[in-house]
């Protein structure tokens, strides 16, 4: 992840998950270890996927301790396999027993998002049809989700919603039709923003094409429909499709021709990839 | 949700959700509307499951619009189903479309897990063992999701790092055995904490009954060596047993006898429900 | 300014103001002020202007007083004139007191980015070309001033370095070229995302409109070079014109046919407008 | 600026600021650079004038960067000229390009007020008249912009409402004249407090040297009345003239024999000193 | 309480307050009560004393119930006794139980320090020396504990580093002596603040005064030594006397002549003030 | 104090009790001297206690000046002596003057508490009665008071409303009896959670005894009543005497043969511990 995201947005996030976890002290280690104690371990994964988050694992531990040092032997967006050894940690154990939790807890679920966007990646290689995320994230976990989606093969769709105008259905409607709602955005927004508009119908299409959207959103529209759709379209616009798409149905989308195919489930719905801390070993034992 | 873990943790949540998805403006929708325009919208599942966090989705609104109302047809905890209508919101449009996304991650996630854990609690019904989670939740989301284990009818383990000790085998190992391990915990922890230990072997189980323990964790055995565990135990104990456990696996342990089942997958692998605001229309139309 | 955006962006800036302002008490009012006393005041313009920032003013009060309200005879955007009165205030007397200076910082100067902006607008009226701002807003106060420009009859350029691409010469020196530049950000930057890139030569145009630029600014360029790169571009790209523009020297640049010109000056350099809080009256005396 | 203020003040204002400029990342140079390529650049003055904020200024790269350095030729105070180089950078050009902008609206807000002020002050170089800001600051900037005064030349009047008595005409007004609002501010008030009073004749004057008032602000009285209410005081309080001060008319007020003149546009509306990054270069090219 | 200062730095130190008590819920509360029931209770003091901090004891149940009402019978300041019942509150008996501990950690200790300064000030009755306080205070609480010396009859010293000079011995000493102190603070720090200075002798006293000290501490000097030192001053500056003032001490103090005795005592040694919440019942029972 | 604790909680506590004593800069210190001077100081007991809280009163200095070293002569939880010096400080002269008075409020207050916890925990001594806390704790100090009840020899009960189930007479009163309140808190509350119940008569005592509570608090019993409780429990429940305990009165209860006496004046009614900050010297002098 890109450093200075990490130092300026990362770091809170990682400070507050660590007070969700230690309300006020982590009573099982302060039990027993009394003071600091070098000590070695392994971050190893138990199921074959693709690592994401390397870098935000590691900052948890950084900010219990100073010295902390991890030696990875794999890199976001690697293929990892059962049984594989990805890091060697190297710090006071009492840093790693305390942070140990909220450390995997990003890495996890960051791996697994990876894992499942660089799935339903792979039905779409040589379709030219590219896969990108939605705004479905997490609360407050957007910028570790969005990244795991680039880094398991995806693209990012917008950021937010102050980045990009997006004219649904009821955003037309307001306006009064799809042509007056592409000229409220353009002349509202800032001219470095494109506009995109999501329509239902070939006569939706070809107004928000005649009206200069950039981007054209087909929405529910079977896939009959969506071949005719780009094909009156004809590179006029960028179009993208939506809509429930899983590793389950995407593979009757990828001849339609559409530029993009968005899908939510990359952020929503995918499992973790589970990884573990093994052979914790105090040094010189 | 209780009103004041709600008030006190949840409305902050929200915000810093909400300054995620608005950088600054919600561009879309103040390209076409410019005033406060009252509308209603109803809340829609696209999918069977139970539903949690309606008073969450709520305040989205709330905290967005002051004159906002919604009124549900179901509770947290219904089991509801497709295309079924759960609620009528009424408020400022633009409220209800810029937050719209973030009130709905927040729903969808609650809801998955709630569905999730109400799956696997009713495998688990009849046979006297409790499903419970664990720590394995996503980071700053904690509140949201343990209550929505409880919303799917399982239990909640400790909450934190703070609440309960639970010595595992780096600890042990640290303390120099289980029984030394218990000792220093009972010394050190405030004496209203539960003490849990996790052993590998029955040697261990008995170190740790003899030691006291309140709860022990069976760690990866398997089954008969649970029910041997059982026997040994006899009631001296708690026993919880982990490792892996989803609705795949988990009909295999519902004989061992065991007090408790904690599962990870409940917070960290369960998919989303599919939900949806639709019919959003402005009033006087 | 945006319902929505003040309540999740402006109340926690105006609450850091407050603070700012007040440690811990306002000594003088509450040294002869001990119990609340509905008051009047007005708000009076002591120059000529564009108003703008009205909806701020007030929440200042609001956030010190539930009961407080403001009659406005002036909408942000309107010209306002010396000795005007635009708004009558009533609350309690010490809101009033301990507010006003927070109240009116925030007010006069987003007054005077809009008064500053009409003005250098208006030089550019009927010429086709439109005015934007940029980037170099104070520090924490984006959302007040581009706001502001807006208001003023300007238009905004990017929010910020993650909504928009914008390749300056240090990103394409970076990038060994203009056309690798642009390449790089179209692989890496969301689809929904606009390319700016800055050129300082005709070449350097013809590159960056052949390698599929959404916006090019022309660097520095003399009024006859600006002229011929328009005439080269042809409207294949959007041309922006930038670099110390100001309201003494923006009329050489209007019939170069660009499409927009960009000026920091809008929000670095305007005075403020001078705005004072007259005739404080407790009621019933 | 003073360490320890920038430590516990100013740090976590540039934290703001950075976020403020970058939702998620800075997508143009995350797109061409994707390591740490260690580069110098020069901090090239762009007109006249006299610099702060230097600490502030390499404060927000060394944010972004811990190995980050800079070798100043000029030290805040420091008179510079149009294509003065004041710095060597060096560092991680990422943070050079990301940290940019946001460090210079710091510094080339806070040369500007030095440079204004300088110019006011100068004004009354040998008169005896001292020159003092005001609380006119941009909300949030108080700790930057007084301190900029103040390398100006300038002096400063009360930080804010909590840390000096100032009655104005309401406080007056409620107290019920000058003598009982002096008598309860000294009550009210910590006895480490000055207590400052605002009249508008000499009557009122009169009446707060007899009250024993610290200082006394003359309020919009012509000149031959301000050296009348010198004469009348002869050294019993401390006399402050303000008013729309500007560096246009305040030559008026140099022989009033008044000891400090206090100006809201030193903060308020001071344009910026130009300030740039320039010859970026990577090192080892 | 001042309700200004109470919105924009009680409200948010409240809520960190209960964060801290309720991490993520009151587990008691909530297992025995889960809905809203509306009941009363009453405030009853358990000993004698001065009571202080009413509206923070009750603003502490407005934020965890916005239904939430008290009918005090008693205001800050007054003498309250044992058995005393002093306020009836009506609300969510949720908010009641759950906030209970909370708003009496407050009350208690703004009433314990107001009940010991009003035992040390009624020593100094009728003697023309005045009571005040110290920066020793609970870090976080200052301004509920300057606030409650106030109540209970002492006046404040300067509230933090940033509002009053005063120069110790090592200010002194940095300075190369009382008249270099003075004159470095009088040229550095903004003009409408005090200057105080710490004294160990009567060289230093007469140093001081000519100097043209505001405020002169006598630091240690024994009784009659400081019977010289208000025979010196002679009403040239405000001599303020200060070191392990307490209650036990305070009376030989009293004839010396000086304006000040200062008492750290008050803030950091009070004990709290016994009250109590009784007679919780739900209406309509 | 735990380093992890210290690195996630207190840090932040620190920097907002430097920013509650610094408003903007430490005029004073700031008067006098305007460049780092490397000087050493001595920490100093005024009088007889133990000592707790120097990695506290060490991070104060740590976050203000990076090079600040401290070498203690003595460790938390050490009986200390008046005039014994306990620290030699080195480090930045102004870091020391501006950080001082903070360091010590944290050292002073977690001194007082250990020592007044020492006091009445030695009177314990041979009894077999343990002292523990109460959550009347000051407004958030917890993690500090806590803290400082261990070193001077207490336990502590619950951290807060979250970590442990308390059911007082109320919660018993809306469960409708003792038994109905543990059986509906052993259903809502984690099963790691231990429930405690408040029992005001040897029947109640016998209903929670029946219904398996972990521990009763007996609540304002007289010492015989207690005696017959302990006899009555014999060991099937942990028994807790709680009331008004203070040195003065504990004597009477050792006898009783309860578990665990809690008493809140440890954490709020402890005077502090008497320290200074003496012999501060500039290096090289």
């Amino acid at each position: 992840m890109n450093k200075i995201t990490q130092l300026i947005h990362v770091d809170e996030h990682i400070l507050m998950a660590l007070r969700e976890d230690i309300s006020c002290e982590d009573i099982s280690t302060n039990s027993v270890i009394n003071e600091a104690v070098t000590a070695t371990a392994e971050l190893i994964c138990k199921e074959d996927g693709v690592i994401a988050g390397l870098s935000v694992f590691k900052r948890v531990f950084e900010l219990l301790d100073a010295d902390f040092s991890i030696e990875f032997s794999a890199a976001d967006g690697d293929a990892v396999q059962n049984k594989q050894v990805i890091g060697i940690l190297k710090g006071d154990i009492r840093a790693m027993l305390s942070g140990e939790r909220t450390a995997l807890n990003y890495l996890q679920r960051m791996s697994g998002i990876a894992t499942y966007t660089s799935k339903v990646a792979s039905l779409l290689q040589g379709s030219g049809v590219k896969l990108v995320d939605t705004r479905k994230t997490t609360p407050g976990m957007r910028v570790f989700e969005k990244y795991a989606v680039k880094v398991g093969g995806g693209g990012n769709h917008r950021y937010n919603l102050s980045d990009c105008v997006m004219l649904k259905d009821n955003h037309v409607a307001a306006a009064g039709g799809i042509k007056p709602a592409i000229e409220r955005a353009r002349a509202y927004a800032p001219f470095v923003t494109k506009v995109e508009v999501e329509v239902e119908s070939l006569e939706q299409l070809l107004e928000a094409i005649e009206a200069g959207a950039d981007i054209i959103m087909l929405d529910n529209m079977d896939v009959p429909t969506m071949k005719e759709a780009v094909s009156i379209t004809n590179g006029r616009a960028i179009l993208e499709c939506s809509g429930n798409v899983t590793k389950e149905n995407i593979s009757g989308l990828l001849d339609t021709g559409v530029d993009y195919i968005s899908s939510g489930a990359l952020t929503h719905s995918a499992p973790i990839l589970d990884l573990s801390l093994k052979n914790l070993r105090p040094l010189n034992e």
